[in-house]
């Protein structure tokens, strides 16, 4: 990436103007070579704020619409961002590829296997790509790990966890479902809602879609009592109190790849907790742990069979995007993953190539909350992936950037 | 328990006097009230020196044997203990209790549902049971757990973790595959070839066959390539260098129960890694990891989303029967609780009472291997525990003791 230096101006539409989509203009409104035309959102109160954030950053008014049609459809947009609920991602991301835009979309999962399908179907029709906006691919310590993974430190990967350990009960139980997209996932679904976080990196440490694929998935949820006990402790007066939750308060899926490796996730959303990606590597020299933010390698590691603070691996095998990015000066939420992840897709529109998460990665990663749902529905049976590669996981991937800074 | 007070003399046979035999029966000569009459192994030098032990430590010489049947028929014997290899267990419980001995087993997993069917229906037709010696459901912070559980400070427990995460490649990789039991399981298997050192006292969280039971499992297992790295690296000079090794690196288990809980156990024994039960417990008031040692109680722990160290509530809540223990003074292997599991049979054979894990619970957490290998033998499959209780579970259980030292 060139960070302190400006590319050529890529003028996007924003889709989807709720607290993350504001906050992921808000970052890239920091980047000189991004101009935002269009912002558009289903609320209009909503379309408003985002044009006035737009001006106060950039003096200069955006249009507004609330039809997201209206974006996708101008000739001097060459970009866009799609911000919007997690159930409209897919059907907007296609529509604007048809029309010719490239295309970024905020982290959610499919809804069912055929819309994945569309996704991949769309960008083998008009050959632009849908990068979805995984900023956990970008954080310092995935990056720092994806390094040690392919430097072999952990000898063969053979395993590895992650999981979305986020009490959210506050924010699901806020009170107006019709603006709040987390709400009606919990109430009615039943399955890993929210994989994209941690199955993004560990998908990059596998070589997922380039020489292995994730081929079967199961899942299992518990019951759901987390919310109900949330609500009757704080929303006694309010009807979410006697709701039905269908979301089970932890959900855990294990997924087989094409080369023998295994995956657990956890979705874990609806009990106290300290936040977690829950990341765990283990090979056959070693393994590392997150929550403990730990390490043990074999030979390395002082003393046999004993953990040691991964601080040290951490600064050692610093990824050199970061300590570029370091150099430059974080920005962007969480961290400055936000900004990292943003400004990968900017510089591929840039340079026309393919972006470093393209469709097969988006569609094959999204297709996990339909599967597990599928799974849980048939009381945790075994289900296959489609390979949305149609075989081309197979074959060396000549199309893609293979620099130091490529995930 | 009565630990510093004898009861009456129990004279008892032993069976299976490799390394672990030895240790129990070393734990088990410590007790004033427990006679070894006779001692049994498959190999006449093992028997020699079971003698010698015993000799040494009672002054008086044991009989020996290589015919465990020699044991069961004894009029003198009132008790059985099984320590030969996993796949023996079973089959020598179920002679021991059709001869009208007392029987208290090694842990291990069973090869086939029947066998646990053979086991349930000889206690039904004996009316005595089989007591799995699961000494981790007497770990000071097991116990310590359990009663954090029934006092309701983690609210409703709706998931627990729990492995057997253990480098015993060693041991798997040691020369002479006749005496070493181990080593073809790993060779021939691929499931949770040992499930019940976290699943034991998980089991008695979740109150399972006392109002809860197992009902369904899948398992998933990673690729074998530990074994073959560690082959390769030291053995490279044996045919185990080239060795099929079947049993997955890391074999994942998740187990829905019939109150909606889920449990994930860990079958990891062939990857470099320090020694862990990965222990966790998430209700819906907090949550506690073993490899952090660290607790979030929400309302208790002083800031909110933040772990603490759980020294302090292991402290607080230690259990009775550790407070007892510790004044009378720990003793046999494993940090004390192999003394306290040998301890509880040993009083429940005294005292003619059902013992704290009776045949219900052996039987349904040995079933765990076979239905975990029938599982990954059909690629994840969800398979269902039979129901050993035949509906008992559901009523009160009016046969057990319920003692502050009940498990």
């Amino acid at each position: 990436m060139r960070m302190s230096e400006a590319g050529r101006t890529v003028r996007v539409g924003i889709i989807g103007l709720g607290c993350r989509g504001i906050d992921q203009m808000k970052t890239l409104l920091q980047m000189p070579d991004v101009e935002v035309v269009e912002v558009c959102d289903a609320f209009e109160d909503r379309v408003q704020a985002g044009i006035d954030i737009v001006f106060e950053e950039k003096k200069t008014r955006p249009d507004g619409t609330t039809r997201y049609q209206d974006i996708i459809e101008r000739e001097d947009i060459e970009a866009v961002f799609v911000f919007s609920s997690w159930e409209t991602h897919i059907e907007i991301c296609v529509a604007a590829m048809k029309a010719g835009k490239k295309v970024a979309s905020e982290v959610g999962g499919a809804c069912s296997i055929d819309e994945c399908w569309e996704l991949v179907r769309t960008y083998e029709e008009t050959g632009i790509d849908c990068m979805l906006l995984e900023n956990c691919c970008y954080n310092r310590e995935e990056m720092t790990l994806l390094r040690m993974v392919r430097m072999g430190l952990f000898g063969e990967v053979v395993h590895c966890d992650g999981g979305y350990r986020h009490d959210l009960r506050g924010e699901i139980g806020k009170g107006d479902i019709n603006r709040h997209y987390r709400q009606r996932h919990f109430l009615h679904r039943n399955g890993e809602l929210y994989p994209t976080h941690e199955l993004g990196p560990i998908a990059k440490y596998l070589n997922i879609n380039r020489g292995n694929r994730m081929v079967s998935l199961v899942s299992m949820a518990s019951k759901a009592s987390g919310m109900h006990t949330w609500f009757t402790e704080n929303r006694s007066d309010s009807p979410l109190c006697d709701a039905q939750v269908n979301e089970g308060d932890i959900v855990t899926t294990l997924i087989k790849c094409a080369n023998g490796e295994t995956i657990r996730l956890v979705h874990d959303c609806t009990l106290p907790r300290p936040y977690s990606r829950g990341g765990e590597i283990h090979g056959t020299k070693g393994l590392w742990m997150e929550d403990k933010r730990s390490i043990y390698l074999e030979g390395v590691s002082e003393k046999p069979h004993r953990w040691e603070s991964d601080e040290e691996y951490m600064k050692k095998y610093k990824h050199p995007l970061w300590e570029e990015y370091e150099q430059f000066g974080l920005r962007g939420g969480h961290g400055g993953m936000d900004y990292l992840v943003l400004r990968a897709f900017v510089e591929s529109v840039q340079d026309n190539v393919k972006p470093p998460i393209d469709t097969y990665d988006s569609a094959s990663w999204m297709a996990v909350t339909a599967l597990s749902e599928m799974s849980i529905a048939t009381g945790s049976s075994a289900v296959a992936f489609s390979d949305f590669t149609n075989g081309r996981w197979i074959a060396p991937r000549e199309d893609e950037n293979k620099g130091e800074y490529a995930l």
